[in-house]
């Protein structure tokens, strides 16, 4: 079913990653304007997913994308692989380098192969990521020239003809801007879901994802419409 | 249990992709040389899945690999996503461009993703993969092209200090000096298995993977020590 053509419209087809979040609820908004997009929602053994995937389908209603145009993919080899608390809440880093120990390692090249199959199966020419340096806490598989140069080994790797691009628009904004730039686009931030420990009803307000996101509509002057335990 | 460091020792540690095909045969063997081998199988949904588990299997006993570094992982979601006769038995390309029905959409991005990601966690530097330019057919992704790009998101993808590469070390070769090679390291080429559409006692000599199989040992001047139906 996931691998049929969309329908011909006059917008082109991009396949646009949305785990749920505010981010990637955000950049499906931007995706939204001037493209179908096809959400595509990756489980890779997050304590959170079940209200990570209601949040995924709440947006993807909201945008009225097909049934055929959501694919939900499960990924628990990360879990397996380890070495992060996010799919282990066991787990501690011996290392020192900065970078927190719910970094996922190369989650995004994992994450972005998959979309790249996608979309070449259903003619999608833009992958849209929410992807973000600055508040991303330095995960390397974040940054820009991650995306750029992952950019160069697509083009290479797909069918010549392809011209699968990824899009990162909300980069190099802050995590302020990203809830600004929501408002002014329209995007259903209520639907959104950050908590990296509750599965609701209510966030709790204090894990690293909580806190980013309850500094970012400070940042902004807006109020958070989800409800929170704090 | 495959989070785990390796016991140290003199050798470097690396990832060695093993299908349980020749190439990977044989690919395995120049890895084994050099480094201690951590083997990788990846399934994603292909008819022969059992049949090449088992020599999966087979060739990393006989490489005395231990359990904790012998991973397999199961990305059914290539299936879901479709696009290839080698995932969906029905499937047909449109395209004429070239690339066979067997072309499984950017697969090899996939599966070094996965690789990627492990041996960031295991601390292996080197990613050996059993990709070949002229045999496979112009599949996009098994061209140098794409692995030395790939290299580069790498590099910028993962933690500073990493410093994982992928080695494709019989990417320029005919499948008869692979053949050749193999024999010279001395893989154990009889544990290998090759067949797309047969999942044993005897290989059907009759698909595409068979026939380059047979030509490489035609080549070679060697006989195939596995059993055929034809």
């Amino acid at each position: 079913m996931n691998n049929q053509k969309a329908e011909k419209t006059d917008q082109p087809l991009a396949v646009c990653l949305v785990s749920g979040g505010l981010d990637s609820c955000v950049t499906a908004a931007l995706a939204a304007r001037d493209y179908r997009a096809a959400f595509l929602h990756v489980n890779y053994g997050q304590v959170t997913e079940e209200r990570e995937m209601k949040a995924f389908n709440d947006i993807a209603d909201y945008y009225r994308v097909p049934e055929r145009l959501r694919l939900a993919v499960d990924i628990g080899y990360l879990k397996k692989i380890g070495g992060s608390r996010l799919t282990d809440p066991g787990y501690r880093s011996r290392r020192e380098d900065g970078i927190p120990d719910t970094y996922v390692p190369f989650r995004n090249g994992n994450i972005l192969s998959i979309a790249v199959s996608w979309a070449e199966v259903i003619g999608a020419e833009q992958i849209f990521i929410g992807a973000m340096e600055e508040d991303s806490s330095g995960y390397p598989d974040c940054r820009e020239e991650f995306v750029s140069r992952f950019n160069r080994a697509i083009d290479a790797g797909t069918r010549p003809g392809s011209h699968i691009e990824v899009a990162a628009p909300i980069i190099h904004l802050s995590k302020g801007d990203v809830v600004r730039k929501g408002i002014e686009v329209g995007a259903p931030l209520r639907l959104s879901w950050s908590c990296y420990t509750s599965s609701g009803p209510a966030a709790c307000g204090m894990c690293e994802s909580c806190r980013l996101r309850l500094k970012g509509f400070s940042a902004a002057g807006a109020e958070d419409p989800i409800e929170y335990d704090q």
